[in-house]
């Protein structure tokens, strides 16, 4: 049941005085829950508490870090209808899409889980003693992975699921041993609350410290900027906007005791398409695309937004197919009054600019809070010499950039900001002779892929999801895929430390049988 | 020969108006070399070359940068007194330092060129294609560690090799395939000039691009300030003091698009001496500090600066045979009058505080230059109670802090600043009782050392030289051993990529012969 309540560790509390309610966009109207937004006190609290936690669960082992990761899955599961109903009432997204997005963020739970288990991941390094080496005797050296500290994570308004509560982040930290705070979305707390209350579940059922996990109400900013300005805080998860973004990282950076964080943030996800490509399957991609800019109202941080070709014909005929194809697909919901009136401002916005032509518009009657899907088009020197052509309109939205020839298509390429994907539509043979545009491209992105869309972010340990700023305030790492949990941990080093005292997984007998790199080979031999 | 001359690139350069000479502390005499400190048009020249030179220097194989950084190492080898004699008349050190130091600075730049020969550390993962995967196919994905782009790099006043022009930082992005600018130290210029005229030489020898390698000469703060404000660079290596370090931080935190600073700053690297070890070997230990607090005249970062005891009859006896010991040790030259000036001043301002009390000082006449080794000692609640006697004094000086108890001795820990290195002193079997007092130290430092000294910093796989702030400004990494490099890279991945396009890391038939994650498995097997 959802009370409205903070999690303050294993305690509900509701002292603040501000008070705010969930948004339902398909019915119009505000949810029943009244939610208490937490007061200074009770965010002091939980950093608190977090700070105790970290005490002994940072030296909790990987098998009882996987049991509570898996606990935390099973509990999600527990939660039934009620989450699947409560999701949909406070997003206007489908039953379907809320089941997908369990799925996927119990497969990251349990991910994190078989990670911890075997534990390998703490890239254990041991370089043993020299004695008698001249001129100086060499030390007996061993490094592994430890948590950073308590987290801080804010969860998106697109996945309430997957990157929120218990989505990648919070997963990540906690398998790193890393106590998080989350600063809960307001536009689904109650789904927060939901998935809050099977994380503490699974927290004393297996018994981890309390703190070891806190769930804080906000209807602003304010609760976020007391936690990113904790000094007990050591790091901080964001999913969101540039303009958030942005914020967090430099109340981090202003800090006396600066901390990262990682915020992955906005992108247009540029997808370049050939000339021969076009020739031989424009229709096909006409469709796929019209499918793709309008996946989940174009809510997705990897939502085509701008389509790169080189002026012709056949790019011509492209954008006539995608024009009738756009405005076959049925408009749907956004997720919140706010957001479909930052779509409409922003498109209006854009569309007001010289030298944009609006190619397509849905132009029917929709619902209320339902989008109006459309494509522009405009030159390449418009684009080169207009940065608004290259902000995000998070939305089912796009541009295609008519692109004089090669030269202005690969000068476009290095002019835009960062982005999280790059996409090559081409044929076979034809990638082969475009090298300069490719380079350009993987320059700008964190994944690259060829002949697809960059809507689907798989989750493996092969996936970037992230890349260079903008589209995440540190391209060195990934929000997706269980290397995410470099985010939140430091190397650290015992120099001749005894081996009784040693964690585990540097002692001599290697008792928790993981590869570890000894003397530069990898092995999981004991040693002598 | 040492010109004053900057290397924009393969060509010297001398068109800025500002020039400074270099000091020899031991004669007290400026050196001859005039240097021309590079002006606005030179630096921006040096990053439109790095810059440049990235497109192709980004996709250069392994074993061509092995080539690279391996004559890098030949050639200053060839560069033979010239060397060590410019070495010695920059700093003041001696010879067999200036001697140890380049044979560091060559086994860093060896061991990198092993590295990226043998290919692996790209952390090449591999998830194969599930074409008929329910509900939905997989695609291949392919993730490897790329270079950031152009680094700049800002060398160490007391490590003018090994932390300098050719030093970690530098040798580590080269690796990467990351152009290198280096903001040449005002102190070193000359032992800069001809290191960097060695990089030049080898980088042409192995045909790597102009551009890959600049050097700038610089008196003041200009030169680093428009480097690192300017938007083609994509990150700075820095070692040096807290202020500087964290100026930088901030200028690259302010930028448009903010960049990495990997900083190693100050630290004072505790040593907690437990009881039974003074009883023991108190003596030893006496003299082992005495070497250890003076050695290179205190100007390592990791200098013991700071001495953590419980309050006894054998501390007293500790303090008294470290008393004796210290002032036994003949003074010897700082690296600069500026350095001794700093020197002298920050300890003034500390032995003026109340309840720090001086036990020991050299006061016998020195030559000018040479610093005057101190200890003083403070209670335990002096120094929970001021923040003064928590700061880095560069230079031979300790404080040694007579804690009431247990409980006061792992307050006093819990209060540092981060650190790059905490030591344990202790009889085998006493430190199993402390196990609170080692963990708030784990939590402060980047490395822990049981019954040794901080000063040596061993390079090797296992070494973790950073810690957290101030010790470092990010402590998920660091500063020396080849994990070094991931400062410098980030990871990119490839969805369903045509083979014959990958790069060798990721192709099918694994050219390299590396060992890559297939499918959650390490292998160095083809792909079918």
């Amino acid at each position: 049941m959802i009370t409205g309540e903070n999690y303050i560790g294993f305690q509900k509390s509701s002292e603040g005085a501000i008070t705010f309610k969930t948004f339902n966009p398909q019915l119009n109207i505000e949810n029943d829950t009244v939610f208490s937004e937490a007061n200074l006190k009770e965010i002091n609290q939980a950093v608190c508490l977090a700070t105790d936690a970290f005490r002994t669960f940072q030296n909790t082992s990987g098998t009882q870090k996987a049991k509570f990761l898996n606990a935390i899955a099973d509990e999600i599961l527990e939660l039934g209808d009620e989450l699947i109903e409560t999701y949909c009432s406070e997003t206007g997204l489908p039953e379907g899409r809320a089941k997908g997005e369990r799925g996927r963020t119990i497969f990251q739970l349990r991910s994190f889980a078989e990670l911890v288990k075997e534990g390998s991941w703490v890239e254990a390094t041991i370089d043993t003693a020299i004695p008698d080496r001249q001129p100086l005797p060499k030390s007996d050296i061993r490094k592994m992975m430890v948590p950073i500290g308590p987290v801080v994570v804010f969860g998106a308004s697109n996945f309430p699921l997957a990157y929120s509560t218990a989505g990648g982040d919070t997963a990540a930290a906690l398998a790193a041993g890393c106590p998080v705070i989350v600063k809960s979305h307001p536009m689904h707390a109650g789904t927060g609350e939901l998935v809050a209350s099977a994380i503490i579940k699974a927290a004393k059922e297996t018994g981890m410290p309390n703190g070891v996990f806190s769930n804080l109400n906000s209807s602003g900013i304010d609760v976020g900027v007391q936690l990113v300005k904790h000094p007990d805080v050591k790091a901080v998860g964001f999913t969101g906007s540039i303009k958030a973004g942005r914020a967090l990282y430099d109340l981090a950076s202003h800090r006396k005791e600066p901390i990262p964080v990682f915020a992955e943030m906005g992108s247009v996800n540029p997808v370049v398409i050939l000339p021969n490509a076009l020739k031989t399957k424009g229709n096909v991609l006409a469709k796929t695309y019209a499918n793709s800019i309008t996946l989940g109202t174009g809510q997705f941080c990897t939502n085509p937004g701008l389509l790169l070709g080189i002026k012709s014909e056949v790019l011509d005929d492209f954008i006539e197919n995608l024009s009738e194809e756009i405005i076959k697909i049925e408009p749907s919901c956004m997720l919140h009054p706010n957001i479909i009136g930052s779509y409409e401002t922003n498109k209006e916005n854009l569309l007001n600019q010289d030298r944009l032509n609006v190619v397509s518009q849905y132009d029917a009657d929709v619902n209320i809070n339902y989008a109006r899907q459309a494509i522009a088009t405009a030159s390449g020197s418009a684009f080169l010499e207009n940065p608004a052509f290259h902000k995000e309109v998070f939305g089912p939205f796009s541009i295609i950039v008519q692109c004089e020839n090669e030269e202005q298509l690969e000068q476009v390429i290095s002019k835009l900001d960062g982005q999280l994907t790059g996409t090559l539509i081409a044929d076979n043979d034809e990638a082969s002779n475009y090298n300069k545009v490719i380079s350009a491209l993987q320059n700008r992105v964190g994944r690259i892929i060829f002949n697809g869309v960059p809507t689907g972010v798989e989750v493996c340990p092969s996936m970037v999801h992230g890349g260079p700023y903008p589209a995440s305030t540190d391209s060195r790492f990934t929000a997706v895929g269980v290397n995410s949990i470099k985010r939140w941990v430091r190397p650290f080093s015992y120099q001749d430390w005894p081996n009784s005292l040693l964690p585990d997984e540097l002692k001599n007998e290697n008792p928790l049988d993981i590869s570890r790199t000894v003397n530069n080979k990898l092995t999981k031999d004991k040693l002598n």
